[in-house]
């Protein structure tokens, strides 16, 4: 294991497993920042490494998992209900490097890898940048500047294993924070994966008819509805417990609104919104101060 | 009543009563198309009136309704709860032009018309266009381009009146769509009212804690929890009928999202994100169709 917390030196070699827009991402930014004399590309497609080997994505490429045993820092990219399974894997193939991931929930992963033999060399991460496109060809250097990364250890995680990892972030220009597993899972429910199913769940029942008159309101609300239906089920199933709660939380607060319209109560709907607009306020000055260029 | 439906020769006075950012935009955009010789913007205060003829976006003001008596066509562009108050006004000081406006909720407007005795010189429009910014100092002359306009003829609208009001907005470079007020507000519920309150029931279940963990998705999704809550609470409480159905039909969905979640159903979760996913690629084809320039 590493025994630095700070990226003076480059490592040796970095792999990445998946090499999709985050894992692309990711190896652009650490080429170009220096923070990798070597990045190793781990996927399926013999071809498609060999066109992200092309186009200068990674230096080198490899279709097994025993390949990342030499790695100081193996970040697995793959789709949330893998990740456990890609990390197991590598951590069972005996080296010495510490394992991150990018994956949307963390404590069914977290939980999975208990039993790991190896587990203190793995260190749950989520980085919150992203975006619609997919494939490596539109990975981006500049994807995680000024973004926040949550980095989850557990009772299980040495200290300096956790420091590693968030150096590793913060080198790549994010702002870390540190939670457990669980509260990172009750965090994101409510700020990432409600919106998605609410922006899911408007898109819905939208009617043929209806849809000329949906303008930019209406596209801005369910723009995440967009995404990727397998890898967010995936991510929706396994963040269920906390998703389910925060749904009852929301048809609650929906069912409150409509009582307010029911009994022709203008001041207390105004009164929603007002507490509504500035919790959004509230929000846009955080974002903004993430240096989200907005 | 002018009796034409094409705007092949400019109007002599169009007049704009509540001079903001979409009265302004109107006017801005209907001098610089030659649709009316002399514009009239009408509004309460003095100042901000002689501060709109200063920058060029009306050519005279005044702060009385009978201003507009001589207008061959004027358009209503204040907050949704005073739009009747004004039309009355206006239908009442003995002129022979038409009279639109520019809410967002039609049938209420209709309804509270129907005993005005010159009600057949009132045609409803709702010109699908906005912007978060406010006044007339963000007016733009772009705005209505190649956006949809509803056109809200009752029974008692001659279809003259209709088409003038329809040709104006053609002119304007908007797409008319006419429907009964009822119809109207059924559709906008859906489209528009629905998505910004469970936009601002997003914002407002945002814990203070949870908010460094909110990024892009989110963003979006609440964007419009910003608008103005006097606005936006007057739109609602005026269609709070149509409305209350659509939050029931909302959450009626959001329970059947919860319970594929906690029956593990992965399938039919991701049956319906698919199925989201589609409506909104049928919501973009239009939405691009209709020159939103995305």
């Amino acid at each position: 294991m590493p025994g630095r917390t700070q990226f003076e030196s480059p490592l040796q070699t970095l792999a990445v497993v998946g090499v999709g827009l985050i894992g692309g991402s990711i190896a652009r930014c650490a080429k170009e920042r220096g923070l990798a004399r070597k990045i190793l590309g781990i996927g399926r497609s013999q071809r498609r490494l060999e066109q992200a080997v092309a186009s200068g994505v990674i230096d080198r490429a490899a279709t097994t998992a025993n390949s990342a045993a030499d790695a100081e820092l193996v970040v697995i990219c793959t789709p949330v209900s893998q990740i456990a399974a890609d990390a197991s894997r590598i951590l069972s193939c005996g080296g010495t490097g510490l394992v991150t991931d990018v994956g949307s929930v963390k404590g069914p992963i977290a939980s999975q890898l208990q039993a790991q033999p190896h587990q203190g060399r793995f260190v749950g991460s989520h980085p919150l940048a992203g975006s619609e496109k997919s494939g490596f060809e539109h990975a981006d250097a500049n994807l995680f500047e000024g973004r926040v990364c949550v980095v989850t250890p557990t009772e299980a995680t040495p200290p300096e294993a956790s420091q590693f990892v968030a150096s590793f972030w913060e080198a790549l220009g994010m702002s870390v924070h540190c939670m457990s597993p669980q509260e990172h899972d009750r965090v994101l429910a409510r700020t990432s994966h409600l919106p998605h199913l609410a922006a899911a769940a408007l898109a819905l029942q939208l009617e043929p008819d209806a849809v000329p008159f949906a303008a930019t309101g209406f596209h801005d609300t369910t723009r995440v509805a967009s995404g990727d239906p397998s890898l967010w089920s995936a991510i929706l199933i396994a963040n269920r417990a906390e998703l389910s709660g925060a749904i009852v939380e929301l048809t609650h607060l929906l069912d409150r609104f409509r009582d307010a319209l029911d009994r022709d109560d203008s001041a207390q709907v105004q009164q929603f919104l007002a507490a509504a607009q500035q919790s959004r306020e509230r929000f846009l000055e955080s974002f903004r101060g993430n240096g989200s260029g907005e």
